[in-house]
């Protein structure tokens, strides 16, 4: 069983928006109505977890089409096959819409926004959507700043109750911010963290059990470029 | 009677976070519980609309401190002293938060988003909003491109429900897009518009009375200068 996609990143196709754009085919043999279920699911954890500038597009997509030429019996629910091709839907949804993210207009930082312990996945995903739109976040990474505040600032401004004596913040492995105050850290390996380009910024919420990954990536000189200046 | 204001916009004021500061005083004699409902209401059609970059801060506050030494007749509901005196703090809280606006970190441009003909009051403020927060509206702004697909792009991911053949859009005096097509204009004219300093978008969403102000300004490459490389 075989998979073949083609998406298109977060660049211009049209000067009025950015688009995303994403066709998966597969031989496997699924009949659409699951096929469309399993897409529904994925994408929920995938394409619906990533975030440019937070300009939603007119017409992102993403279509799957199953012709059954890889001779299998088809896949019916709840069966191991089904997991299987649940799985393998999921780690390609998941890997494109990680490249869109760092393909995004002007990037120069990957950025891997993790929220752990909240209630609900909802939650979760709230609060990493705050970070990863968030305007200063989003230059402090441009500019290599760990500036832990701006991160905070947009975890309590999410709009989920919290208690900050409760929350955790790591850039990398490294802990900035805990339980109330900034933590003490070693200024030359953070440097170094801030310096990569691949970033995860870790925030445990202390209040549950549930977790959500939002990628994104940096606001740079570039961007305004882009879309400042195309026309000229 | 007199007012006395201090405000601070939204220059960085900690490298941390930017905020947003405003006293005011006066000589009227009122009572604190009135002179805070006369506050309240003042502040959700000026100070409460207003954005920069959509990052809320930790610490924006107004405040209005009243000592009486107008030597009025204290200030009771309802009477028409009351209303000029609500008048004349609206007056002032609406200036102040435009100059704020306007004051924005690496603004060039003052951007006064009107939207008008909605069922209700929020319903026009989460368009304006929409519009207002947009990075692509803002950076399209800063290089003077009249994109109205951007702006109607923005008012459709709002989340007010709309039919977008009802919808007009001004930039300045032009309509640019009205009833599902963008508008025929005069191109130098248009152009002339998009180079001022004050650019008001005009929405009319065609579906009630109601109507809001947002103020705001671009993005610009100082934005992300400020914001991205000021603790290098």
């Amino acid at each position: 069983m075989r998979f073949g996609v083609i998406a298109k990143g977060s660049g211009m196709i049209q000067p009025n928006m950015a688009t995303m754009l994403c066709f998966i085919t597969t031989d496997a043999a699924i009949d659409s109505k699951l096929l469309q279920k399993a897409l529904s699911k994925v994408v929920a954890t995938s394409f619906n977890m990533i975030s440019i500038d937070g300009d939603m597009s007119t017409n992102d997509m993403v279509v799957v089409m199953a012709n059954g030429a890889a001779g299998n019996a088809p896949i019916v629910e709840g069966s191991e096959d089904y997991a299987k091709f649940l799985e393998a839907l999921d780690k390609l949804c998941k890997e494109l819409a990680q490249e869109i993210a760092d393909d995004g207009e002007g990037a120069t930082k990957f950025l891997t926004v993790h929220v752990t312990g909240t209630k609900t996945f909802a939650d979760a995903k709230t609060i990493a959507m705050s970070v990863a739109k968030s305007p200063l976040v989003k230059t402090a990474f441009f500019g290599a700043d760990p500036n832990w505040g701006r991160v905070i600032c947009a975890v309590g401004y999410a709009g989920v109750p919290m208690n900050h004596k409760d929350v955790v913040v790591k850039f990398g492995d490294i802990p900035v911010y805990a339980h109330g105050v900034g933590a003490e850290y070693d200024a030359e390996a953070l440097a170094k963290v801030m310096e990569q380009h691949d970033i995860t910024i870790s925030i445990d919420m202390g209040q549950g059990e549930e977790e959500a990954t939002v990628w994104t990536c940096d606001f740079s000189y570039e961007y305004v470029k882009i879309n400042g200046e195309y026309h000229t």
